[in-house]
Formats: C-alpha cells, structure tokens, sequence
C-alpha cells in the first residue's frame, strides 16, 4: 500500500478506539471478546503515524470509568493495553503511561511505564491512557495562576502537549473526557467503522480532512 | 412552519455561533460587519430552544482570545452582545453571564448579569458567554478533592451544568475552549453553513441526529 503525501501534517495524534463492543455484537461475538480485536489496529495505527512523521501519538486505552464495566470486559481491556504495550516494545517509541497507577485496576505489568521509556530510538512519543479519567486528572495536582494571568499546573497529564487532531472509531462525535485541557482546540474527525474494522485509509481520510482545516487556537 | 416533534430532547444546548466574518466577506461585507447579522439569529434559536422544551441554553459569546483581534471586530461582537441580552430582556429566561468582567473588554452595560437574573417568568436557563476563558474558567477558584477522590470545583462556570449537545455553525469540528468541564461527555454537531444563515431546520437537523446517539457519560 502506497502511503500518499500530505501538506499538513498533525504534530500530535489522539486515538479514540471506540466499537470494540459493537464490532463483536455485529461479528456474532461477546462483547468482550471485541477488545483483542483492538490490539492489532492500534500498533497499525501506530506504525502509519510514524511512518507520516506524526511526532506524537495517544492513545486512549481505558478510562476510571471504563473500569466500572462487567468484569469479564474489564480483564478483556487491561489484557490487550498490556499486551500492546508490550508489542510497542519491539518498536521506535517514547512511550509514557498516565492514569490512575495507584489502584487495583491499574495492571502491575505497566508500573514502570509510567515513568518515560525509550523503546528503540524512542523516535515517536506515544502516550498511553489506561485507568485514566479527566477530574483525576485534572485534580492531580495544581497551583494558581501567576501575576501575568497564566495557569501554571500540575495536571496529571503536564507532559502532553497539544493535541492537533482526534481520530475517533465508532461514529460518536465526542471527545469523551480524553484529555480535555489538551483538546479544548482540537479537531475531531470521527470513522464510522468500528474500531476493530480499521484500515489504513481512515488514517488518510482523516489526514486529508485535517489539512483543509485552519488552525487558529481560539484566536 | 411546523415544529417537528422529537424523541428525545437534550436538557441543555451549547450553540457555538462561528462563522461571521467568513459569511461577511462571502457576501462582500468587511469582516466586522458580519457581527450584527447574528444577534437574530440567536434570539431565534433561543425561541425555537424554549418551544422545543429545551431548558438550559448557553451561548458562546466571545472569549479573551477572540478579544485580541482588530478594534473594530471587538467593538461590533460586543455590541452584538449587548443588543441581544437587550432583546432577550423581553423574553421569558433566567439569564447569567459567565466571563471575565473585571476586564476592559467586558462591557459595563451587561455587568448586572454576572449575577443571575430573572426576565418574564424566566423560563429557559440561558448562560451567554462574554470574555470567556477556558483557562480563567479552570482557574477560578479550587479546592483539591475531597477523602473520596471527587472534585470540589470552583470553577468560574460552576452554576452551569453538562452540555448535552452543542450545536457548532460553520463547519469546524472543534470545540474551542468552550466550557471544557461541562463538555466532556457533550456531542457534537456541525452545520455547515453559517451563523448569520442560520435557519430553523440546523436545529431540527441537529436534533434529529441528537436522538440517534446513546449517553454513556464515559461508562
């Protein structure tokens, strides 16, 4: 497959991997049994972004609230970020965790992920969400403006910067608590195709999509 | 014209009235000049909102940012702003405005209603949003969370509660900074057109699609 050229590309890419659980209902299948089928688009994904110079990738794994599902869905889930994060190992990236580490649902298996690591060249930081919610986040840590007006904070997520573009699987147009400081500017284009159903080209919709957009950060 | 009858109506609609200076200069205005043709506009959606049984209606204004552009833009959206808290003065709603107003830029005629404010029998809950910030929002006031892990917020925004749908003319996917807290879960949907085009219909069209989505407020 031919990786077409693009004008503009986004610095910073968020992954909304959303209709595992549709894909496996439509597919005949449980609805947790979906979530491995999620494994594999990810690294794509992934591997696509880098190869169109995308410096940096996040990824939406779980949220606090994904975690309140039936058990069988939550295990499904923490199996298949494990198990991605673990191919991501064998891969060129810059990889950090952020979520809640600090409880039951958070896997052992990604503890010391939370803290920055260079897998290969470390060429591409990726951002990995996993029990990650947006008040926690938000109420990680904080400080009050300075004199100049300017927010000076402690977010949990301080050391992700802007994200240019949300590419969302499953057809919703919602940002669902992913990093809300961080996308306050972002664009959103969303696949109707579930996850597990991803093919390179949405990643090129989506790009030929975003370079018709202006950029004017509220301004 | 006919109201049509829907499903299932959001609580709270957030209208994002962008495209004023690019409907201007389509239609051989100057850019400045395009402000005026969206006060009506907004007052006829704030009318179809009520009929529809729509409680709570926010309005994005302008925004700090948006204030940093040429004098005579910032002098024509604020006065647009002012005649349409005038004209809806004579309407049923309970108005507040949430921005910063110990600004310059905040215009001293709409200072009344910082505080909530009832007009007729103040049917409709309306925030207009009038040097807005995201980041002023945020900052406002804080408490960290409390022994249960839940946010004690005092955000600028705080009387304000969660968009269901926000309603965003001129054709960009994004949400600008508006109400970050309370747009976390929100959908969204895009008229292309814009905002001094506005015709009943974008509504019906939104509304239409609105009741299609499920709510799963991040479960």
């Amino acid at each position: 497959l031919k990786i077409p050229k693009f004008k503009r590309i986004p610095k910073h890419i968020a992954i909304i991997p959303d209709g595992n659980r549709r894909w496996a209902v439509d597919n005949g299948l449980e609805k947790y049994e979906g979530y491995q089928y999620g494994i594999n688009p990810g690294l794509e994904a992934f591997d696509l972004c880098t190869k169109l110079g995308v410096e940096e990738f996040t990824f939406f794994g779980f949220t606090q609230d994904n975690a309140k599902r039936p058990k069988e869905q939550v295990v499904e889930f923490t199996k298949a970020c494990i198990a991605s994060v673990e191919a991501l190992s064998k891969k060129n990236a810059d990889l950090v965790i952020v979520g809640k580490s600090d409880s039951d649902v958070f896997p052992k298996e990604l503890l010391p992920y939370t803290k920055r690591t260079k897998f290969g060249n470390g060429k591409t930081r990726v951002n990995f969400l996993v029990n990650y919610g947006w008040q926690w986040d938000l109420n990680y840590g904080y400080e009050r403006t300075n004199e100049n007006g300017n927010m000076i904070s402690n977010i949990a997520s301080n050391d992700i910067p802007r994200v240019d573009l949300v590419i969302r699987w499953g057809g919703r147009y919602r940002l669902s608590g992913i990093l809300p400081i961080q996308t306050v500017y972002s664009d959103l284009y969303v696949i109707d195709e579930m996850w597990p159903a991803f093919k390179p080209e949405h990643i090129y919709e989506a790009l030929e999509w975003y370079q018709t957009q202006d950029v004017t950060l509220g301004g």
